[in-house]
């Protein structure tokens, strides 16, 4: 089997096993992501990364990671920081590659290169409030990947369709997710 | 009237202006935001952001942002980024703050600060394909905002429900939205 050969990074068995161990522990499966905003001023924001809940307790990551996010020049902003719909670009990207490094190693593909082009189409005439028809959002967003690998292209798009098949960021996406806004 | 003295730092004299240009020119309205993003190894993806195309033309931000996207190491991972659902978070939290701020300064109120805190639950037995039933992505996600403003309970809640009514994040994240996904 080419499998044991193969090496991804991504730690399969100790995957599998926690798939597993979950299996009779269903609480435990159950996480909270958190991200904490503060305004700084006009359209400047910044947001930190830092705790989470998973596996039944609090968890943190290594460092806390603070995100400043804003609008470009060309809307009278600052552009000290990449727009909040760029960011939903990111999540998708890695997401999606995260996965095909995963399923690869599962099928025991080796990588050499994965690179994941994004490009999301908006209308602005949306979130100016001029054409109240056209949407705030992304009307569409493409996803082109580039994988250099030990496989067909055949196997590679099936490499390409399993992670998105379990990709969390492409299934809020793609599908309605419930958010509540309230004020304190 | 208030407003000649509020100040939030957002030029909404320059939003509205853009406004009515746009109408008399809707092609220009049409942006297109991209990322690129590479495998690095395991979960551990770098994505960077830096040009765009809008207003008829290409664009660039003032720099190119390089973000770390991984695993934690409760996921056999090295925790080298925030995860891709966190950047979700991110762009939420931004996308509504800064709605906030410009809605504020539209309205006449003067904020003094503005904090987000965002909590999104997620079963993981949905990207662990432990049980079909249960989605990949986030099943509730809740934001929370406290506000310091010169205006009553009432209008700061106004204020957060515009940003809401306008908002591109919240827009892709709780309706459909299409994402086509290739291998060139």
């Amino acid at each position: 089997m080419a499998q044991t050969k193969v090496n991804n990074g991504v730690n399969v068995d100790a995957l599998l096993a926690a798939r597993e161990a979950l299996k009779g522990a269903p609480e435990a499966a159950k996480f909270t992501w958190r991200a904490s905003c503060k305004w700084q001023n006009g359209t400047h924001s910044k947001t930190d990364v830092d705790e989470f809940f998973g596996l039944g307790q609090e968890q943190k990551h290594k460092t806390t990671t603070t995100f400043d996010a804003d609008h470009p020049e060309i809307f009278a902003s600052e552009d000290k920081g990449v727009t909040p719909v760029e960011f939903v670009l990111v999540g998708l990207a890695s997401c999606l590659t995260a996965g095909v490094a995963a399923v690869a190693q599962n099928r025991g593909i080796q990588l050499r290169s994965v690179e994941a082009k994004l490009e999301g189409s908006m209308d602005i005439q949306g979130i100016l409030g001029i054409d109240s028809d056209v949407r705030n959002g992304y009307d569409d967003i493409k996803v082109t990947f580039v994988i250099d690998a030990d496989a067909s292209k055949k196997d590679i798009e099936a490499l390409v369709a399993q992670s998105q098949k379990r990709s969390a960021v492409y299934d809020i996406i793609t599908n309605p997710t419930n958010v509540s806004v309230t004020v304190a």
